[in-house]
């Protein structure tokens, strides 16, 4: 039998036939029936042209435009659930009826067109409609292939991937401002994670190298949504390795983002040309500044920075692009930084760790560096930052016991397909998003 | 150059050479000197044999003996982390030297050679030490590959997978006596998803077909540690279709089922021939038994069964256990279940769900149905179970727009690795096990 040639756009890649061949014949794509030329497919309503001739329906697979008689479409409305039936006709798709089977109302909270990005507060409230558009499903299409291509690279290394906790009695301190969110089980007190670290370090000393995808929270302060780089629920693949050192770690990251774009590009050709064709397969070795030497840059740009402390977020990303290449920023001062990365034997007053900042506005995109694991002194940093060390109870009764020298990093996943996928905002880059100031959202 | 023959026994499958070997020279495995006969390696001590001329080290690829002078190993503890010169002669393998570089406390909370599983709260209390036990790590191997041949079983069958959100304002009401944990962003009121189902039937409208790898949470009934089946974080494979029947669902859960374990055997062969070697690959279709059905079964059993309840999770564990494969049970009475499932309309009072029941004591690794998606409906439903519709908003707001008709079903990961592995207790079949009426924990 010949397959009618009405098809969506955007195919899924790897639909095979048989099971599941079955289960889409029951909706989502044109059924055949007698007639060679006549279709029947289950559709979103995307669009309808004023002239009520031609509608665009909308599956998983894409949009696609129809001619239609308008008393067909009449009291048609937007996301409303159809099954259209129709015939092709000298190459024209023609729908000659239609029955609803939800209406949707008139009057959408946003338009699943061209949902309002510039607008973080109902682009998060109304998450749920967002991803019906065509833009967002390719967005998510892409996130998907990228976490495949992250994770077939590091297994394919002897990393093993562990199931990341949501709660700890403790989670990481050093959080650039934003708070941890608390919750209680059976009556004592937790921390959402807001960051693995302490879970890597355990793990790495047990199975070498291991990597999580872990999904961490954080109430970012409602400023940071202008930063457009803020999510407070957000995805790290944090990675761990024992005995490694800064050099390993960083090598590690160029070779991972250079397979990971490369994949990505064969996976998803065609919405990589849409979204952002000049993605480019990264040149390795990234170029490599200390903070001292970023330090002096920055303040010739005239730059607002103060030796010890952070680059701010703006400043690190203003130069990464005024030099047109992602950047590693290593040996930070050590009061700049968390408890827990290792100092600097030969350049006392620095850490062993490593930011890359990512060039065109995209900013910090992975964070890491050797780790502390001596516990007299992880017990007197986490003093010096004003921190009570009985927090930290199973880590540091850890930390006793023996914790394997590692070095490690986090991707932040929602950046990386911010960059990946061009977009203007992070709240972009994940389905559910949870921006910075706006509460309740989905 | 000869690689030297020490090699510990379980290698990771994939190693490949390059960067990451550079790294594992550095530490983790055996590095060639400038005699071929010499060694030296960076491990745990394992176990030190009574007469001390045997000592077991461990690295990340698992255990191996060496003979030793006692004198070498004086004063040495299990869980320490060393650095060995040793030389191999006659087919022996002997250290010569041994340098400390962590030393562990000569009493340590458990013992990492024989974790104490039988005894949940000191296993999940120092979980950070099980998973340094050769059993545990080959557990967790075994999980990875699960969930890398479910994602890929998935993918190939176009489906899209999704970041799980970790709070929302609300989450699954039906929990069988668990409680939801609370927390609170920019003030909301907000709770830890303890299932995706809302997320699910949102992301299928848009996407089609769609998975979550969603980390949920739970306060378990502390009598749940009994069961040894319940975990209060736990990982669900949450899965939906748009437009999908049971029938499909299930037969989907089917081939799952068989890909999973057939990979895991290809992956895994030397771990499951020690952990549980009479794992079989399942026979497809399952049988399947409708609630009535089961319920005659089991009262003939003289199990304590009420009609138009759930079934006491043990009796339906009894029940696949006595028919000595999985069962298939469908088509619970609607009071029974969460708002979420729709009603038969040929079977008036049951709804289009499944649960699959594990043989050997494993009980329900699987649940799902079609869902209600027209918003009266749920409204309804809701109320029937004496809830606020109004704590449902974005979900409720939703549904007024309109959402897909489709099916799903969750699997409970450790659960089906517990099944996997041949596992005791779902605590042994996770990193970082959080179980009933134990914290805290980390």
């Amino acid at each position: 039998m010949a397959t009618l040639s009405i098809k969506f756009k955007y195919a899924f890649p790897l639909v095979k036939a048989g099971m599941v061949m079955k289960v889409r014949e029951k909706g989502l794509t044109i059924k055949e029936t007698e007639s060679k030329e006549s279709f029947e497919i289950m559709a979103w309503v995307h669009d309808l042209m004023p002239d009520k001739r031609t509608i665009v329906l909308r599956d998983p697979t894409g949009i696609k435009e129809f001619l239609v008689d308008p008393s067909v479409v009449k009291g048609l409305t937007r996301e409303s659930l159809v099954k259209a039936k129709g015939y092709v006709h000298s190459g024209e798709s023609v729908i000659k009826d239609i029955k609803v089977i939800i209406k949707a109302p008139p009057k959408l909270p946003i338009d699943v067109r061209n949902p309002p990005a510039d607008d973080p507060e109902r682009f998060s409230k109304y998450s749920y409609l967002v991803i019906r558009s065509p833009k967002y499903m390719k967005v998510l299409k892409i996130q998907q292939w990228i976490l495949y291509g992250i994770r077939d690279f590091l297994i394919s290394k002897g990393f093993i991937e562990l199931l990341p906790p949501i709660i700890s009695p403790c989670s990481d301190p050093g959080l650039r401002g934003a708070k941890k969110l608390r919750t209680k089980l059976y009556g004592k007190e937790y921390e959402l994670m807001s960051s693995l670290i302490m879970f890597k370090q355990a793990a790495a000393s047990a199975l070498g190298k291991i990597f999580f995808v872990g999904r961490n929270v954080r109430e970012e302060p409602p400023e940071h949504l202008s930063t457009g780089r803020h999510l407070c629920e957000f995805t790290q693949i944090d990675v761990e390795l024992a005995f490694a050192k800064i050099d390993d770690a960083m090598r590690l990251c160029e070779d991972l983002l250079k397979y990971t774009i490369g994949f990505v590009w064969d996976k998803c050709r065609s919405e990589l040309e849409e979204l952002n064709p000049s993605l480019e397969i990264p040149r390795i070795p990234f170029k490599v500044l200390t903070y001292d030497e970023a330090f002096q840059i920055l303040k010739e740009m005239g730059e607002k920075v103060v030796y010890g402390k952070e680059f701010p977020q703006d400043s690190e990303t203003k130069l990464a692009t005024s030099l047109g290449e992602p950047i590693w920023i290593i040996k930070y001062p050590i009061e700049s930084r968390g408890f827990y990365y290792m100092p600097d034997q030969e350049d006392p007053g620095k850490n062993r760790d490593f930011n890359l900042i990512l060039p065109k506005g995209y900013g910090e995109v992975i964070d890491g560096g050797e780790r502390e694991y001596r516990y007299e002194k992880i017990v007197e940093r986490i003093k010096l930052m004003g921190e009570d060390p009985d927090h930290y109870g199973w880590f540091l009764d850890l930390a006793k016991i023996g914790i394997a020298p590692s070095c490690g990093f986090g991707i932040g996943l929602e950046r990386l397909t911010r960059y990946i996928a061009g977009l203007k905002y992070i709240w972009e880059a994940v389905p559910f998003p949870k921006v910075p100031g706006v509460a309740p959202t989905p």
